[in-house]
């Protein structure tokens, strides 16, 4: 058999057994009754196992070095080599025995987290993220960098991208953002979203979130949408990518947006063809670049008032103890700005602030001018100076996300850099679509779908995401679109 | 590593993977949104295939050798051995190339009867079936037998079961209930079902499922309610064995029989411990006695007075359009007898007889006393003389199961025997619970299920039928109680 054709076969199997693996994770966090998890745990181990050993095997690093030296390839197999090849090379980068370890070490610490937020306990769980920061930081030397061991680790969500880079990107967001916070939430009252108090049930809010995934163009005979604790999309095979989602009786938005942002994460993966879900490219350009599309549907769009201009009628029907409320309480209720101290729950303004603080804690962490210590405090002092407010215990503060506790280092950034590249493809879109916001006041999502998929979804990661932006928008990766699309909407909503 | 812990390895890494496949499974038949089955299709093919290369290797092979010499085995272990050994026997007679061409051929087989009954058309169907017809009598050449090659494909569904005893178990059945039928609908009034016309939203039908569900003691902790066409229950894990079920608009007693039935099954697999579970002892006895446990539930009791007492409220609370119907009314409705043609929509005293006349023309087809292009014919000869009614096409005699079209020969005795265990086994539960009737009107199953799973569920495999009934009832299974059972009860209703 000639070497691409062993190397697709390869991918075909691995494809299997990482559907199989999604699907087990899907029930895990959807349907499985308690009293299975015994078993799920370990057939999940068992077949994830089998897919790495499959990931790392001497017969797929054949076919990559041989497949490399080619001229003959398509853009996708030369894609998928770029991809496959380079997740190849990091597993094989870490020693077998240094990775089972550090799995080991990784539960513990979880374990020792979840115990130390319940008690606010930082003390119980910094021995465990010392061990965490010190494995990342070997992890990062065998993977290999040039400038700092952050670039090892930032490198595999968001591709090509370095510290240095980043930096210089989100520069300008804080020296914009903490002024602009100030000037919103100073002297002017606050936005009001009283006009959302009661209680909601829960039935109705879950048809209002399959009526806007089925509006925005959320196709359900690839997908499905379910209830679950917290809200993920899981692309469990080309034709079947499926949204889980949560509802608040306090907040009828929580689950409408989470249905948004999870709709514009399936739609990416609705957009890949089932060639690119073979050759490994179905998951995106990066990281970032996937929560630009679950931002961009979540926010340009569902936070936008001709969202709202269309779906009042639909909202109030649903839920109506609402009647009364106008086009603008509700936009005015989905775009409440406040210092607050939980990431997950922070608005558009704050948000990228919450994302900052943690970047730069991060980076100190790999390159060893912070210690893990002295992370309470800092953090502390950081949400201050940021948002404008100081966490009361650390459970709140420093321990509010499990992503430390696992080791998960370098993700981050990928949050922030979805709002950016929201935003700056937000342009684009409005200047290709002029009458966007005429279509979404009358519910017409179908040529921002279109355009989406026709400029983005269909690529899947043939593309980095530092070219693709310059091939979708013309410029690479700012925050001035970002920075000027909440300076404007704010301004308005909090008429500075 | 000794052999012994081996076996218990391999059997758990089978577990591993049978459990994720009946999840891939479970989730083909209820979730999967339609556009995900390619890619499906081919991971449960991967994964099956490889639980199968697993209970034929020769690792487990060696495991089983060396075990079966040993006389320090738990009755457990004994057990186990002899389920998985008798199974790795018969894979590991079909030679892997025969297989392989008979799975080919099943696959056309299957898609040809679903075209041949669409268009009652035997006469496309027929050549692939005399193609099955011969595999599984090479099948049952490579399995062994002593006297009828019948025997070596019963002999998988119901251990210990031979052609003949079974032969010899039903006769009474065809001699008994004939000449009943004709009395019970030859110049009788037939029971009137009518009270039941209408439509019935699904929703409390589903609500009504589940509630019935809750009553019988499944446990909702260790498995799950979900739609789908075709109703059946899944082990997926020890903790984790899901009922499915279907609702009919016009005929509010089919959903809630289904639940019934499904219920009955699920009750013997959440009853089965982990251990059993590992050891491959957790499907139950056999066939038989599986479909016995669904029956007990879903006839003895769900069609019994006692239950109307108990749910007629609960039932018309959650259908109001039926408030005034009386629980006569309803016992009645739930045990109307008719000749008709469909085996699955046949009431209890003519089912067997739908059953009788697929095992005798089975057995025929294996000797060869009939040929395939006399089976339509043959067919409605036998329905006529058994349940007095004649199919006016194929679609509707003949060709009205899958079984037959993927070889699937051999196992519909399993049907019958498990009414004849649910009515042999009702008696003694009778004499050990007098007060039963009493506790089904007060909704009280919890004495009914600790009796079936101290005396049934908890042993799983580890007894054959055979032995396992005589342990329950003190006796050999017979027909009689079956015979006693629905002539007293129909006699009642039928007024005879």
């Amino acid at each position: 058999m000639d070497t691409r054709t062993t190397y697709i076969d390869l991918l075909k199997e691995l494809g299997k057994l990482n559907s199989a693996v999604a699907l087990l994770t899907w029930d895990e966090e959807t349907h499985m009754p308690k009293k299975g998890l015994d078993l799920r745990a370990e057939t999940v181990g068992k077949l994830s196992r089998m897919a790495f050993e499959l990931s790392i095997s001497d017969e797929l690093g054949r076919c990559i070095e041989d497949l490399e030296g080619r001229d003959d390839l398509t853009e996708r197999e030369s894609a998928s080599l770029r991809v496959v090849g380079k997740e190849y090379r990091r597993s094989k980068a870490v020693p077998p025995a240094l990775f089972e370890e550090f799995t080991i070490a990784q539960s513990k610490s979880q374990a020792a987290w979840g115990e130390a937020k319940r008690t606010s306990d930082f003390a119980l769980f910094q021995p465990h993220l010392e061990k965490m920061v010190d494995y990342t930081r070997r992890f990062a030397d065998l993977y290999g960098y040039d400038d700092s061991p952050y670039d090892a680790l930032l490198g595999r969500y968001e591709p090509g991208m370095t510290t240095a880079r980043l930096r210089e990107i989100i520069r300008p967001l804080r020296e914009r953002l903490v002024p602009f916070i100030d000037r919103l939430l100073g002297e002017k009252t606050p936005s009001d979203a009283s006009v959302l108090d009661g209680r909601f049930p829960i039935d109705p809010q879950r048809t209002l979130a399959r009526t806007v995934l089925e509006q925005i163009g959320y196709d359900f005979d690839a997908g499905a949408l379910d209830d679950t604790m917290h809200p993920f999309t899981t692309q469990i095979a080309p034709g079947d990518v499926r949204v889980t989602n949560r509802y608040l009786e306090s907040n009828p938005l929580s689950g409408l947006f989470g249905a948004l942002h999870e709709g514009g994460h399936a739609l990416y993966g609705q957009g890949a063809d089932a060639e690119l879900y073979t050759l490994g490219l179905s998951d995106g350009a990066s990281y970032g670049f996937h929560e630009s599309q679950s931002r961009l549907i979540e926010n340009q769009v569902g936070r936008s008032r001709p969202f709202w201009t269309f779906f009042r009628p639909i909202f109030t029907d649903a839920l109506p103890s609402l009647a009364g409320i106008s086009v603008d309480d509700l936009y005015r209720a989905a775009n409440r700005v406040s210092r607050s101290l939980i990431r997950v729950e922070a608005d558009e303004v704050t948000y990228n602030l919450h994302i900052m603080l943690r970047f730069e804690l991060e980076t100190k962490l790999l390159d060893g001018s912070v210690r893990v210590a002295d992370l309470p405090g800092l953090w502390n002092d950081a949400m201050d100076s940021y948002v404008g407010i100081r966490p009361t215990n650390d459970a709140e503060g420093v321990m509010q996300d499990v992503h430390w506790s696992t080791g998960l280092i370098g993700y981050f950034p990928s949050y922030m850099l979805g709002n950016l590249y929201a935003a700056q493809i937000s342009c684009t879109l409005r200047e290709a679509i002029p009458s966007l916001d005429e279509q979404i006041a009358d519910g017409d999502f179908g040529p921002l779908l279109e355009w989406l998929r026709d400029k983005i979804h269909r690529f899947g990661a043939i593309y980095e995401p530092g070219e693709l932006i310059v091939r979708i928008t013309g410029k690479d990766l700012s925050s001035e679109p970002f920075l000027d699309y909440v300076t404007a909407k704010y301004s308005e909503i909090y008429r500075l």
